[in-house]
């Protein structure tokens, strides 16, 4: 039973989204009456600029707003309109087009907090509740308004956050642009599928297990996620507060790999001379973007098995077609086997669950949970006699110890343990960052972002430990890129019968997506995006991006 | 009843202790039969290994050495000796001296992991249990060997490090350089005490919450606790596992600022050139040192009280001559009253109680607890109705409002309620910096190292919160330099009768300060050192030593 309260509260946001729509289109028309806007919403962020300033022909703040507001379904865009005239009336007047962004509409994930609109993450008792105060606003939307930019909407997340499926009782289901029935991920899923749909030019998502890059493997865009520290998170609604057990990041999400470089470039560039704006106190290092030269021989390390969930044809092949083409083009591509991963995710598990998701589930108020959460909560709820024979059953009956052994860690706990799970994060992730920077002395690591591609509306309630590949790196802390590099081909792709027989992963999961009627098949995804993970030391955004851009301009993948 | 495996355990480390030394004075004779050795004693760094390097005439690495091990009372000068030779060896055949510290001996706290050596932390439990792997060695001791330098030392700490008199049950008391019945201050006591007295040239230390600027306060020396990251901390024996709630850092100690910028400039250029060394896989910041220039007119926000214990007429003074010292200079300093400084107390005191100590008293085993540590651990130890009628008491009886909110944070607490207090090091901690660094727009804070000079030993069991005024920069987390500026002075420094009379801090406290036979009393105390606290923004390492070197150079102090 859906409560009253999240009904009518959940209609309103509705309602209010239809109106603004609705308004837009009376002003400027449908997006259907306006076939050359195309040309505006496809050029990269710096031709934009360029044309800009430029004045070319056709070109003005305002008419590449125009053309972006047209395919949208959010909320900010009559402020963004008033702001691109004044950004064009002020250029004629003073010739004056300052900032990298000049004129430049973008997206933002719910969780930035923007002036005047609310920060919900899909829950009621969040609606209704705007960002008042100018100085509440994310350090990076000042940022990106301070370099001439224009924020013209937010978009949709999973409920709460931790899920990669973009439901929630609110905004309801943002679907995957390549295909209806099935989910464009989360928790960054909003802005993946608008920008694949060339719905804004690029965005600002965030990533704590995977949130930036589920949704840009799943919808065929690029992302990166930074390292803490590097730019600011500061004026993010985030849904639980004060855990740091893990680290989350805000990084952009685009279409091509120079489009993330245009925009690291002008947010890393402007927020170590912008002083009147500054961090709010966050602690960022004074790392400014630097050119970065690119080895011309790099040495990568590859894998394409997590040996949690046996990934699937499509997955592996988007690995080892891009090592073939690493190795084409000269670089030493060398086979690796990452330390216990699945270890990561119990990591994971047992840092975020510690006080039984309380925190996180005091945002749904008498919101339904959503089903992706179910498994993932599922553990904290039982009380521990539940818990411990589940476990026991998964164990001993069901005879799936690496199932049964991330369960385990999913339980309420005591500080004391806590801090114990916080002891293991080190030492995983130190030995992991020492064996593959400083002794085999990796440039680039190359694995799957996800066993498998996009997932069906509903199918992630219990799959959520799929998402391994995505968090490894997270507990790791590592500078991470998305690409798309090719697409499912029922042909190449299809898994035979016996796929799983040497498999030693968790049988419990690996059934619910190879099994007849499984997760995983690759004549109904056909066509689907598939991207892969390049992976770099902390601190290397330049050079993640600049190898993403190598592995990009290798081909493979069309938009 | 201490128990006869303590007895045991410390008899045989303190024999040891003692043959080594005895061994040491049969090879090269007693240090009272080498007055030449005060010259070698007393150089500052730089020129040592200028003299090393330029074969001085009497200048040797072996020589040099000798002269340190005979003012100590540790255990690897063995092995130093030999190094030394070698190096001597070396560059006579080879005219060979590479590395910024060639042939300069260097002490390290008991923390740092040393091959061959234990990392006891003063108790029996980790005695006779030594850094058996090269690789296990502290990465700062690796990075010193490979600059040439040579470890010739240990130096003595509290009972588990989580006090500030250095006194536990295996190596007893360190006492204070300048009154053998006051302590030396902690947890870095026995690094301060032996460079006070020469016995070592300098060394390293570490702080989480003072740890390393309240001995050098206590010991006239000058002291820097850089930022989490800028230099790495891995191979060091902590007494908490996985807590980092509050993040410790290492930090040099020296006799003059120029010698903390010796040893700082070439740890950092070689952390970022030695990839051979490497850190262990630690996420440290690509920052090597960078030559500063300090700003010719800088801008400076001092206090003197920081509201919960009132700050002694010595410590007051050393201050405001300081701020005399730096407008005489034409700096601009402006009296600042900083955010509600027991908050930062409070977050400490609740992030490090959480678990109830359990870790900590892990360590002591069958070691009898030192008194240093009875108020700190008291909190978490009663029973939870004892503790809240102990707060009851405190704050309704005896009307110490502030006493009893601080007290009322040190217990065992619930993961969720760990969190809280995360959250609230973050809300207080962005506060602060956005103030002091981004609004405000210091170049530096100056205040004091803490309300007193050197305590009595066994007097710091009940005043440990007097600890306020450095824990406040490590919930902050900024680059602090302490550096002594004068000495208690009995005609200046006593204390009027009524000197508590308009104070608003904890009167339970104050009063066993200021009272009749108080912890403070300039008559007894003259002659102590004083420092102060120079606070600069995270990762402005250079900065702050700039800045300490300013101050120093303005005189005040002698040796």
């Amino acid at each position: 039973m859906v409560s009253n309260v999240t009904i009518s509260i959940a209609k309103r946001k509705q309602d209010e989204r239809e109106r603004l729509i609705k308004q837009m289109e009376d002003e400027l028309g449908l997006a259907s009456e306006h076939p050359e806007d195309q040309v505006y919403v496809t050029t990269c962020l710096e031709q934009i600029v360029k044309n800009l300033k430029e004045k070319r022909n056709g070109w003005s703040a305002e008419r590449v707003m125009i053309a972006f507001t047209n395919c949208l379904t959010e909320i900010l865009f009559e402020d963004a309109l008033k702001r691109a005239k004044e950004l064009d009336k002020q250029y004629a007047t003073t010739g004056m087009a300052e900032g990298d962004f000049w004129g430049l509409p973008s997206s933002f994930k719910d969780t930035y907090n923007i002036l005047g609109v609310d920060s919900s993450l899909g829950c009621s008792p969040h609606c209704f509740n705007p960002t008042t105060a100018a100085e509440e606003e994310a350090t990076m939307v000042k940022l990106y308004r301070r370099a001439g930019g224009i924020p013209f909407c937010k978009t949709n997340v999973p409920q709460t956050l931790l899920a990669f499926e973009c439901r929630n009782p609110v905004f309801l289901t943002t679907t995957n642009p390549h295909s209806s029935e099935r989910t464009c991920g989360g928790s960054s899923g909003g802005e993946a599928a608008l920008i694949a749909l060339n719905g804004s030019p690029f965005g600002w998502g965030s990533d704590i297990g995977g949130s930036l890059r589920i949704p840009a493997h799943y919808s065929g865009i690029c992302g990166l996620k930074p390292v803490r520290g590097r730019w600011p998170v500061s004026g993010q609604r985030n849904s639980v507060q004060g855990f740091d057990g893990i680290k989350g990041m805000v990084g952009p999400m685009g279409r091509t790999v120079d489009d993330l470089i245009f925009a690291s470039r002008g947010i890393l560039n402007l927020a170590h001379t912008s002083a009147e704006i500054g961090f709010r106190g966050e602690m960022i290092v004074p790392l400014p973007w630097k050119e970065t030269e690119i080895p011309s021989k790099l040495r990568v390390g590859y894998w394409t098995q997590d040996n949690l969930i046996k990934t699937s044809p499509a997955c592996v092949r988007a690995v080892e077609e891009s090592v073939q083409k690493l190795r084409d083009a000269g670089h030493e591509v060398v086979e690796f086997h990452p330390p216990d991963i699945s270890e990561a995710l119990k990591i994971f598990v047992g840092l975020t669950s510690a006080e039984g998701y309380k925190s996180l589930l005091g945002n749904i108020g008498p919101d339904p949970m959503e089903s992706s959460m179910r498994l993932v909560t599922l553990g904290s709820k039982l009380p521990a006699w539940l818990h411990s024979l589940l476990g026991w059953v998964v164990d001993n009956l069901l005879k799936d110890h690496l199932f049964a052994s991330i369960f385990a860690t999913s339980r309420p706990k005591s500080v004391e343990e806590f801090w114990q799970f916080t002891a293991r994060r080190d030492i995983y992730a130190n030995a992991f960052r020492k064996l593959v920077w400083e002794d085999l002395k990796f440039d680039m690591l190359l694995c799957p972002v996800q066993a498998v591609p996009a997932l069906k509306h509903g199918t992630t309630k219990l799959l959520s430990p799929v998402s391994v590949s995505t968090i490894l790196f997270n507990v790791v802390d590592s500078t991470v890129g998305v690409i798309p590099v090719t697409r499912v081909n029922q042909a190449l792709d299809t898994h035979p019968a016996d796929y799983l027989n040497d498999s030693e992963g968790s049988w419990l999961l690996e059934k619910r997506v190879y099994d007849k009627d499984g997760a995983y098949d690759a004549e109904k995804m056909h066509g689907l995006p598939v991207g892969v993970q390049i992976v770099g030391r902390e601190w290397q955004e330049e050079k993640v991006l600049g190898m993403m851009k190598i592995l990009e301009g290798l081909g493979g993948y069309q938009a």
